[in-house]
């Protein structure tokens, strides 16, 4: 009864080409975006682990995923144990190889979805899942001894599920507080691309707790898909400061040739590439448009962003994906008016 | 003739709720203990290799083993060359997965046990073994151009070793002394958990060298466990600083239920679990109690550290340990008087 | 076709042992050189990738390669994405596990041959070789949001091959330009240790692009070998700067007992060991001489360094290397006026 291992890992390397205005500014800058190893596996029938590491340029490296899974058999349940993701977000649980821009969308980050240690309970079938958590804070932040905690849970369902159409509604909140050691929250953004030398919009300081509720919609469709969430966030001011509301959301459609987008388990998941490259074929090629926006104003605190993003990426295999992204990005009360540019993508995994 | 490779790892996840006083403080803090990948196998017949990385919460990446044994056939003798830990003390030389309690005793710590480059030989039979290395520093220390150097030694012997019973007796020495470019030496120790903000005890730096001596007893029978270890450090001040003589040590028993601790080659071990979870048992149930002290008041020099640990363990698998530590701890000349809290752990190797 | 993987990795630990005079001062200090863990493999039948992490004391981790190759079936052209070293110098291109010396010629440094972010293309067959690549700047580099480009390419061509002999021949160039939020580029060199705690010749910051030039011989014969190569460095100063012209090369010749230097591909390769320990041999030994230089005067720009190396090679197995270097180094206009030490390395890989 020995551990089994599997070995894996996934690069990314981006470079981009833009241009912020008022002021002006540019960018042709390159970076590793993400660069991880993982070890994942079992004990014997009933428990799994998954370990990985993540480096990006400028970040050393931390602890993504680290976490003890139970998952007995004849049960519905799971239980989950160690450092991972908060249950929110369909874009958010999606694997950043799949989802269908080169970035997320801006609540995600905004809102700081992130993995934090916990534990979670899962119960799921064919056509739904649920997960509900309790949490610590993030493993590697190291603001001090007294570090706060979080509550999440998601649920989804799927009530078409056949052959070459499916559809997804998802729902998910998450409570989350400060410790005593730790600064307020706040909340920001980048103008889309991750090397953007600055958050365009960024509300300061100022909450100490927050309540995040998400609603999520997605259709497969043949070769073809749609997908949208919308997200509210209600944040506590600390002491004196205001409480606020805010909210961001994205639409996106895309079509994929030679080859489709993939869904399992309440996320999306690697695509089918018909004929990858080698073997008679050229591979698939996507098509996304996305329309994405945050609205960071209430009361004093100001920025609100809208992003628009036009996407080709080649899957010369189902792990190997040359992305090309053009975006536009809109702001007001932002340290930048308004950019664009794009953003390239090599991204294989293994 | 090319290299086997063996690939694993190991995943600790620690969460500390403890309250210190006189001052108050309160900790409510999670962190990654340690997380690290290994390489390690042979080339040809005899040959051996290891290599491992280790990360933890704010501490970056850094090489822990990187080693090549030599183990000639039909010899007693082995050599050791690269960067490993210098012989000393049963706790040290056990790996973190399988000490009882979830931290080592204080004075490993205090008296910086660690790893250095080196060249050590070892020479074993079925009940005993003897170590001899010289060593330079830890790889990872960048304290400038000169750097300084230690000798290590240490010997164990098994006067009984049958079915069920096993006694341990060991006994191991330290020489080091720092290079011009390095600080002075100090001995310091946390209040048990190593998320505490600060060093509850701390002489300051005063030597440029000391001598380690440190003597082991442990007995095995049945599911049942006793061990202690007993430490004087003696540090020779630096110019006209007084010279100090300082000690430590701990004693603990424990029974495990449904298992059994398990001695392998001078140290403990991977524990024996009857029925893992998931093979339709439950694991294993170890408890423990520890009494720990150091006492590095001499001269000029204060701190006087006292630890009480009860710990409670549920070993799922023989890779997969929750732990859960009660401490109490009573200091002297410290920057707190007391303190106590629980410590629980996540650790999972592969 | 999913993706097949590899893994494996390089530990280098050094230990140097010198003396600097004029101002005088003393090195006895370890490191690790070079601590790396790779994945490599295949997708299909026409694409390959490689990904490694390196970790060296006091430098965190960062990605090395990360790329993916195209490899088409009947075709002479191969095609490379990703991070990876420009093609220049025969000792750059040659694995560090494979060099002659510890360290590599002193321009490699001075004149900064690094990975970059970038595309290329190869032709080869059994006699030739050639690279052209276009590129961003080092992924890791963070050097703010307008970063710099650079073209490089290198041919090499093998007029002899037989038997036991071999003589390589080439010839690389590059072109690089920073961007505008980059320093200016500075050329600089160690006194060949790596640890040593300064550069001891350095022009300091003052040119914003610059060409390399560099012509590379090599001649294998049975267990022997010759080496040189020879680089010219045009620098463009930025603004009112001057411009300047600089050289370096190296001679080296050697020999292996119990086993002969290899080369595949346009670079050294791992090296035959006849008797590797353990199988009933004692492995191989090899002696190597080198003269190295790098002048880097011209105008008001100062720094001239003359090395000379003797080394001593114990390869236990092919994968398991005791080196030895002697070093002698002479400068002019440098921080010291010259120094002397030896240089120790346990190099093992898997």
């Amino acid at each position: 009864q020995d551990a089994t291992i599997k070995v894996g890992g996934r690069v990314m390397l981006d470079y981009t080409i833009a241009d912020l205005d008022t002021p002006d500014s540019s960018i042709r800058d390159s970076e590793v975006r993400r660069a991880r190893l993982f070890a994942s596996g079992t004990y014997g029938s009933s428990v799994k682990y998954k370990f990985e590491f993540n480096h990006s340029t400028g970040g050393g490296i931390e602890l993504t995923d680290g976490y003890v899974q139970f998952v007995p058999k004849d049960s519905k349940f799971k239980v989950k144990v160690g450092h991972f993701k908060t249950h929110n977000s369909l874009e958010e649980e999606t694997s950043s190889r799949f989802i269908s821009t080169i970035e997320r969308g801006a609540f995600t980050d905004a809102f700081e979805l992130n993995r934090r240690v916990g534990v979670s309970v899962n119960v799921s079938g064919s056509n739904y899942g649920i997960d509900v958590g309790a949490f610590g804070t993030n493993v590697e932040t190291e603001s001090g001894p007294d570090e706060g905690y979080a509550f999440a849970g998601r649920g989804y369902y799927n009530p078409i599920k056949v052959d070459d159409t499916l559809v997804h509604l998802g729902a998910s909140w998450r409570y989350r507080e400060q410790g005593d050691s730790q600064s307020d929250l706040r909340y920001r953004q980048r103008p889309y691309t991750h090397v953007a030398p600055d958050r365009i919009v960024n509300t300061g300081r100022f909450a100490d707790s927050d309540n995040f509720y998400g609603a999520e919609v997605a259709v497969l469709k043949g070769n073809m898909w749609a997908a949208g969430e919308y997200a509210l966030l209600s944040a506590n001011g600390s002491g004196a400061n205001d409480d606020a509301d805010f909210s961001g959301g994205y639409m996106e459609a895309g079509i994929m040739f030679g080859g489709r987008k993939a869904y399992k388990g309440g996320k999306f998941d690697r695509p089918k590439v018909d004929n990858p490259i080698g073997e008679g074929g050229m591979g698939a090629l996507a098509l996304v448009a996305r329309y994405d926006t945050i609205d960071l104003q209430d009361g004093p605190y100001l920025g609100k962003l809208d992003t628009i993003v036009l996407g080709a990426d080649w899957w010369a295999t189902k792990q190997t994906r040359f992305a090309l992204n053009y975006f536009n990005v809109d702001a007001e009360n932002g340290s930048a008016k308004s950019g664009n540019g794009v953003v390239g993508r090599l991204s294989f995994d293994f």
